[in-house]
Parts: structure tokens; C-alpha cells; sequence
């Protein structure tokens, strides 16, 4: 399989991490999750879009152009044979030795840029199904608006989900509900839906952005607001959402069921909006 | 020069760290460094104590005992002829595909551990004419206990500093002084020692720890306790406490002088009382 190192096309076996990139030692990267859906990329502009604000919240000077970058993503994907799946990207800062926490002079040293596909099926049966969620503190940097890889809290809280035999952590903070430990949040109550405005305390989700544009478009009643974790769980209904589950129902938080314990109409109704979104960039889903 | 790569000591060049570690992906791991004088490791327990506390923390086995550790370790500085300088070591969660926030299953997946030397000589230059800093909101996680690799709320902080022209970054949280970038901090106030305790808001620094038994057999009052920006910023002296940097004075603070703007009389108390404690484990310091 192909992966991409530092802008080339290569064997994923050729890659050679250094024991002193400062991803490896400090976090000090970001990444993108792109989907594909029929060989075609989905909302690629959207994510590249991120990828340099986030770099430029973080000073690091991307290594491509905007161009160049979606140039060398469609190689990856159709020298992979890419149908449905993801690729994965992400910009370190680089091999700086001595390792010393100040930003290294961007004269003495190059971005690290990697890139890999993973075939990823639609989950149908579980976008119909749902899934079960805990609820913990957020205690996560003030930054999650930056897609970075200093993801320990983020993982730490996935983690203590599937330990307690569940499939999402919803965090909150300071009693508002912020978003889940990989995707964003949401809630449904009397007909209107809510999620955690952009800022620095949630990702500003693609599939979130989508979400709120076809929703708006159907006639359907957004607010981009905080809501606390007695609304959640008052909530008629409630679905998380990514790039990989798209709008996914949550049907049971901390044991107790959501709504009727099945997905709700809205997110059903959700679901197929962005579906057809889909459809519109990439063609027909089978 | 040689380092550690899963337990053997090999040829720096030799070391590949893959584009899916963990550490690299999702910063899923913790480190040390471990200061040595005069060849020998000085508090080596103490920081091998708490990785295994940072370990279990995040719910990492390591693939070592703390003995077996210890050896490795000594090997090294030997090897590579280590009078005084630093061991940095890290071990990340290893090696999962596919990319998977949560943990991967220890039975499929080893921890990778690097370790390597850096000749750092103690800059008594600066701790004598001491460094200056300005204050920033902390944003870090809420687990700053542990020593995670997740440290991009960190460097961002020390590289702000370092943009203003300054050495280091004092943060705060609702209003309480907590740490340094890659420090703990600590005020003096009539003769009284502050410095913030511990738990999730602060790294338990192990120079720290030393500084506090040292002053307190030496019969000066300390205080573990949190102080406002307003009490550090009318504090007689201040300093920052790290492995490398010891017990270093903070002479400015946002452009301000503190106290006289130099070095005050207990730090530099501080500063001996650390350096006999240095000696008493390492020999003479030339």
C-alpha cells in the first residue's frame, strides 16, 4: 500500500518516523480525517480549509499549497483503489534536535507530512441501531477548536466509555455539554435542534457544518447553542456526529434510554439530508 | 551515539519509529528526563516512580520492571560517557492499525520505548543573573499530573514567551498561579516559601520535591499552597523549579522587576541547599 511521506508517493514500508520528530515528542502536529465515498473525496475543501487555520493557530508553516495537497490526496486515494474509506493526514513540525519546547527556526527545519488510506464501509446497521454513551468532565485543553494530535484526553475519555462496555464518552464542562470524545454533540427537544456553538471548546466539525447547512435548508429549527447535561438527558433526541458516522444516533446515556431508546424521527430525517449531500458530490450510495 | 529502542541499546540511526505509533497519532504515552552530575543519575527513583504512576494513570503496561529500567538507563549514560546532561525517555501505547482512539487490546499491541542522552552542562550563569517571563491563561488539560507527551498546550505557551522576547511563561487558572510551561513555580512573600500543591492542576516535580525537604530541614517556612497572579506579582522573589534549570530565579514578570530584580536572598538559599543535596548523591560539583 501507498502511503505519502513528506510529499512523495511511497511504499507505507519505506516510512521512517525520527525518534525526535516533535509529534512524536511534544504533540506538536495536527491532522485531517477525510472521507470517501464512490472514489471521490466528500467536502475535501471544507477539511483542507481547517487544516491550514488550525496550522496557523499553531505557527507552523504547511509544507504544500492548498492545491498541491488536494492534488497529491486524490494520487493516494486512486493509486489505493480507494471506493469507500478515509484518508488520514497530518503535519508535524518536525525533527528538531536538541528537543527543547520553543518552536524551532523554521529556516533548520521541514514540516513532517504523512498520509495513509483506510478502506472504512458505510455502518448502516449502526446508523439505524445507535449506539450507548457515557457522560464524564471534559478535561481537555481550551484549544479543541485546533484538530491537533495531542489527543491523550480524548482518548482517555473513549477509552473509559468502551471500559464501561459503552461506545461514547459526551463530555461537559462547567455543566454544559461541549462534545463527544471524537465527534461532535447534539440534542433534539420539542422539534428544535441544538448543538454547542464554535469556539474554543469544540471542534468545528465538517460533518457538523453540513449538518447544520442542510438542516437549515430543509426548514428544520438549529440553534448553535450550549446546553446543560439535565437538557441532555431530558433530550426527545440525541446523535453525535463525524466524518466517519456522519449523524449517529445515541440511544442510551449513562444506562438510561434516550427518548424511546430508538433513533428519533429528526436525526432519521438528519441522516438522509446529509445522504443526499453525499450523493450530490460523489454520486449514488449503494 | 547510542539510545534505548525497545529495551536495547542500538545505534541512534538504526531507530524507526512507524508513522502509526501511537505517541505520533494520538500522543498516547508519557516520558522523563532524568538529570545526571558528575556521571551519576540524581533522583533516578523518584522520576522512575513517576512514570509508573503516570503509566497506570493512563492505563499503560511498561515493558519493564523498575530495576531492569534502572540498568538500561545506566548502560547508557555509560556508554555514551554522560558526565553531566540529561536522559530523555519516552514510552509510548506501540504500534496499533487501524487508527482507533481507543486502546488497543495489550495482547496485540507492545509499548515502544526510546530513550537518549543530551550533554547539558548546569548553567550557573543563569542562575545567577535568573530569567524573565510573562503570565498566561492556562489552557492545558486537567491532567497536568500526568507526564504525557501530549504537550502542545505547553509548547504553545513557552513559544509565546519566547515571542515577546521573554524565557518562560507563568500560568494561571481562575486567577491561581499553577506552573510554568516546563517548570513549577514558586513565590516568596515575607520570608515564606509558596508554591501551588499538587494534583490534576500541576506536575509533582521532582525538583520540587527536593526543594521542599531540603528547605524545610533547613528550617524555612513553605507553604504548599496556591497564590493569586496579584500575590505573584507583588512576591519579594519568584522562581521557577525544573530537572535541568534547578531552582532558577524569575527576575521580571510581564516587564516588571521582581523585588529588586535580581536574585533574592532565599533562592539563592534555595539554590545551595538543592546543590548539597545534588552533591551529597553525585559528588562535588567542579
Amino acid at each position: 500500500m501507498k502511503v505519502i511521506w513528506n510529499n512523495q508517493l511511497v511504499e507505507r514500508s519505506a516510512v521512517v518516523i525520527d525518534m525526535e520528530d516533535r509529534g512524536y515528542q511534544f504533540a506538536d502536529g495536527i491532522y485531517e480525517v477525510i472521507r470517501v465515498y464512490n472514489g471521490s473525496f466528500f467536502t475535501m475543501d471544507k477539511h483542507i480549509d481547517r487544516l491550514f487555520t488550525g496550522a496557523k493557530k499553531i505557527d507552523l508553516t504547511l509544507p504544500f499549497t492548498k492545491t498541491e495537497l488536494q492534488k497529491m490526496l486524490s494520487d493516494l486515494i486512486q493509486i489505493n483503489q480507494i471506493d469507500t474509506g478515509n484518508v488520514y493526514l497530518q503535519v508535524t513540525r518536525g525533527i528538531a534536535i536538541p528537543r527543547n519546547h520553543v518552536y524551532p527556526d523554521v529556516a533548520n527545519v521541514s514540516p513532517v507530512f504523512t498520509a495513509s488510506t483506510t478502506i472504512v464501509p458505510r455502518n448502516q446497521e449502526k446508523m439505524n441501531s445507535g449506539i450507548t454513551a457515557i457522560t464524564l468532565p471534559d478535561t481537555r485543553w481550551l484549544h479543541c477548536d485546533i484538530k491537533s494530535i495531542s489527543l491523550l484526553g480524548n482518548i482517555m475519555a473513549k477509552n473509559e466509555a468502551y471500559k464501561q462496555g459503552k461506545e461514547e464518552a459526551i463530555l461537559y464542562r462547567d455543566g454544559k455539554v461541549t462534545e463527544c470524545s471524537s465527534s461532535n454533540v447534539w440534542m433534539i427537544k420539542a422539534g428544535t435542534v441544538y448543538t454547542h456553538p464554535d469556539g474554543n471548546l469544540v471542534l468545528p466539525g465538517i460533518t457538523k457544518m453540513v449538518l447544520l447547512e442542510v438542516a437549515r435548508k430543509a426548514g428544520i429549527l438549529v440553534k448553535e447553542e450550549a446546553f446543560t447535561l439535565e437538557q441532555l438527558k431530558s433530550a426527545d433526541e440525541v446523535f453525535s456526529s463525524s466524518t466517519t458516522a456522519e449523524a449517529m444516533p445515541v440511544i442510551e446515556i449513562d444506562g438510561t434510554a434516550v427518548g424511546t431508546g430508538k433513533p428519533g424521527p429528526i436525526v432519521k430525517q438528519l441522516q438522509q439530508l446529509y445522504l443526499d449531500a453525499v450523493e450530490a458530490q460523489c454520486g449514488k450510495i449503494q
